[in-house]
């Protein structure tokens, strides 16, 4: 996308959710949707809508308003998710385990492949007819498999070795449970998930209350 | 805070995460560290790191920098991690069980207290000495016990309806996990995590890649 400009993550990251929206419009047999109506649906203002995307184009026709099944994957290929990516989990504990059981994530082209984690009791165990290999092969695995994406659920004080090294083998995207930040080679895209750092939000939210 | 302007939720997203670094530097026995040490280690801008805390009155002092412990526990005081919250954990699958076992929410003052699901081969097992009641017997604890936060990890289909439920019984807090937007009186307060917008995030990273 060299000749577009620069669109902020703050967009990027309202994405998804217009994406899911308009993907159980199509479930449910809607062909078109005004900004206003679809406004209403996710509860933000009709201009956000029609401002964010913009960003890419526009898509909506003055008077006919937006044609679902065409927005829906025109997202989806802004998001790459017209593409397929494969991806292992790095720790196989009870969120590991959590994720390894999420088969939502296939549908949209994030296919589960391998799985690792050191200890003997998980090794050889099998979710979803994957089974849990040695954190040793992992190195032949990603290379020879060629890994796009590492889901690390891993304890806090293995993630930065386990992560520079996946950085090493040729990983794409690393998708960081851990609360540590990973500061890695820029050709490797870090999403964190800062589970606590949600609950804290949480909490200040119920202090703040009506303030918000 | 009523007598405080209105402080932007981008702002307060970000205080966890100093959170998170002051207390570590707080483990490692430093007294103090300057804007400019800590946006090093955290790699933001010293300038944003004064800014984001200028709107809670600053805390640092002309060429000595910030007191970690204060800091931290000021930090700690605007979050509400000065109080304690109980919560309860609806939905005990992979997910829900996944965060039962985290201890390190207790730290910061939130109190695991019940386990509820539907499922008869849950209900009766035991995580970290909770026992997994049956859904049926939530509006009483909730009600007896004085619930601060549900943690729902339930099935899409099942989430709308029992929030709901929460919301009337008086909750303070949903932490939802369930792809689904909640629509509540205003006085309950939602924090969502929605894994599959984190992971579409992450496509997109991979693929705008140098762009970003």
């Amino acid at each position: 996308m060299t000749e577009e400009r620069k669109i902020s993550m703050a967009v990027i990251r309202r994405l998804p959710r217009y994406y899911r929206y308009l993907g159980e419009l199509l479930e449910k047999g809607v062909d078109k949707i005004s900004s206003r109506e679809l406004s209403e649906k996710m509860n933000v203002t009709a201009s956000q809508i029609r401002q964010d995307l913009n960003n890419f184009g526009g898509f909506g026709q003055q008077g006919y308003g937006y044609n679902v099944e065409y927005l829906h994957s025109e997202i989806a290929k802004i998001l790459g998710l017209d593409q397929n990516y494969k991806m292992i989990i790095v720790g196989v504990g009870n969120l590991g385990q959590a994720l390894a059981n999420y088969g939502s994530f296939e549908k949209r082209g994030f296919h589960l492949v391998g799985l690792f984690d050191v200890n003997p009791r998980l090794i050889g165990m099998s979710i979803r007819g994957i089974e849990v290999k040695d954190i040793d092969q992992m190195e032949q695995f990603v290379k020879e498999n060629k890994i796009d994406i590492a889901i690390l659920t891993v304890p806090k004080t293995r993630v930065k070795d386990i992560a520079e090294n996946l950085a090493s083998w040729g990983i794409k995207g690393l998708w960081n449970f851990s609360p540590v930040d990973l500061f890695l080679p820029s050709e490797v895209q870090i999403e964190n998930v800062h589970l606590s750092h949600s609950l804290m939000t949480l909490a200040y939210k119920i202090n703040e209350g009506d303030n918000l």
